[in-house]
């Protein structure tokens, strides 16, 4: 089987990635990691009767001393505080200490209360990611950003805390739900699209593949993903610069996620709408030629991710963006395109063009 | 008026520590980590009245953009979660972005609500410490050390996270009850004993002046404290070696807080206690001359401490010490001194000596 190993780069916190199938049953993986110690994995209800065991067996065969599951809800609903302090609850009842390994076994939700927990349970402790949604091996496992929401705000509190690996098993893709499987294929789409030709140019032949969960298509879609994530993380741990870039998408996405009621799109599929949007903006700028606006929209629809967003009035998503706006004390700012793999941020566009992105995005 | 500047040397980390009367007035210590930007003042429902709108003078002059208040309750028993979701919800509420100051004015509990608060909002903001406390601008308000306590232990979550710069206004020790004063000077008698024999000597020469709060003799007290706890803290930030050594007396101290309630004993007074039981265990490990024990028995005296424990049977702070010891999952440890200026650590030690060093502290 092929294994693919990426270093993210960033001096004492360097860490790998390991891409291949089957490899969340590897001891020799975990090993370095939590020989000796004790491992608590988090994972969540749905996740939990898929993988737990199979990866406490292979903790076991790393030589932890012990091993201790959490396991919460499913659900962005339970990312919050109370579900954080379980983790905590559960580690202080089995006087877990600092050298505690925290195992995150699932898809962002489990990935950010477990990175977070361990950035924060006695002042911070190791932990690793072990993503089993497409979405998560292709990006929120990568990269330290943690966070739990707020009643007042989405990943309001969190840290920045880096694992100490990485493990996307492309085999615990093939229990994903196809909506969810799509919606983690928008992020792959993102990445040629920002940083990348010959990738797009590449999911745009194996399409098809893709959609299909091939394993080789898979394998080279997460790693190719996780290679540009890790290089954009090098350039940029804490997003002041570069790291920004990977929201294209994300501006007009999270106006549609908040227009519908959070959950009723997918995050990825409301990114995906996103992305067709910013590029007819990125066209009205003048930047991105109409053929490669085209182009976007084509393998934004052929990988089964929708290319419009809900049916409402463009008005109530540059509201939304206002308010998003308000929030961040700040500027909305868009990714936009100037070439298929080139992109930059732009702010204070004016409200009109914008506008007509979303129109021109309906068609 | 005299002013002392110590740095923290931490790298790109690196922070200021200003020690001097008076100066939480002065807008030119805060202009360069707040012009044009929100503060948010953390303080306590004791300390707002005497400082709060000082403090917040002095920051509009220093060039903030706004200033926010966030008035917590007063102790210990408010270091939890519920209060530093209040800090949270305030700054929502307030629609803080990333770039907000924390600005911390109280004692150990503020300082460390604050700085956790600081560590987690959007993953991170800028704080400052403005210590009123002398326990605060000896010991808790360098070193980055930030945390709630949970229901099962205390400090059990938190962070590291390095202030921006402290402003130690010692003319807002005049103010503090004297038990809270003398409590402080626990720490300062430490950083002597385990670190700095002309300063121990200096404490004995200084002990009536420092007791009276002397102006220039605190000034000292709190500029050479906060010296050696800047070179600890720049050894050993994340208390994987050196730092360890700063618990002199603190795992004595810890069980005497334990043993009777929380609060009954000032950790200070406890500490205090537990450094002439920690000299005694030195001494019958064949270390430290008793000369040298009776020297920090006397100026712990002098500085109107506590030299005794409570009264109860040494068996209990033993029981107290191997339950911390087993929540640690690790051996119980001591902090010992060789000669006066000089400590390690030392684990593994026979409870018999453990239970004679109590006993020959309480002679």
């Amino acid at each position: 089987m092929s294994r693919t190993e990426i270093t993210v780069q960033l001096g004492e916190r360097s860490y790998p990635i390991h891409i291949g199938s089957g490899l969340l049953r590897e001891s020799g993986l975990y090993a370095p990691h939590v020989r000796g110690q004790l491992a608590a994995v988090v994972t969540n209800e749905t996740v939990a009767p898929l993988y737990a065991e199979q990866v406490e067996a292979a903790l076991a065969g790393a030589g932890a001393r012990g091993t201790l599951r959490i396991v919460l809800p499913d659900g962005e609903a339970f990312k919050d505080w109370q579900h954080l302090d379980r983790i905590f609850a559960a580690l202080l009842a089995a006087r877990a200490g600092r050298d505690t390994v925290l195992v995150a076994v699932g898809g962002g939700v489990v990935g950010d209360m477990a990175g977070f927990a361990a950035a924060s349970y006695q002042r911070g402790i190791a932990h690793l990611q072990v993503p089993t949604t497409l979405l998560a091996q292709v990006d929120s496992s990568v990269g330290g950003k943690t966070a739990i929401n707020h009643p007042l705000g989405k990943n309001m509190i969190g840290a920045f805390h880096q694992p100490a690996a990485v493990l996307a098993d492309t085999a615990s893709l093939a229990t994903l739900p196809p909506r969810e499987y799509a919606a983690g294929l928008a992020e792959v789409v993102k990445y040629g699209a920002i940083r990348d030709p010959a990738f797009l140019a590449w999911i745009e032949a194996h399409a098809d593949g893709l959609l299909a969960r091939d394993a080789a298509a898979l394998a080279h879609a997460v790693a190719r993903s996780c290679e540009i994530k890790a290089q954009v993380v090098a350039e940029d741990e804490r997003e002041s610069g570069a790291r920004a870039l990977l929201n294209f998408g994300h501006t007009f996405g999270h106006a549609i996620e908040a227009a519908t009621g959070y959950g009723a799109w997918l995050h990825g599929e409301a990114v995906a709408a996103g992305m067709v949007m910013a590029c007819e903006l990125s066209q009205l700028m003048g930047y991105l030629k109409k053929t490669d606006v085209e182009r976007v929209r084509e393998v934004v629809k052929r990988t089964g991710l929708p290319v419009t967003g809900p049916a409402l009035a463009p008005e109530r998503l540059l509201e939304l963006m206002a308010l998003d706006k308000k929030a961040a004390r700040g500027r909305t700012r868009f990714v936009v395109l100037e070439t298929i793999g080139r992109a930059h941020l732009a702010a204070d566009i004016d409200d009109a063009q914008v506008r007509r992105a979303v129109v021109a995005a309906a068609q």
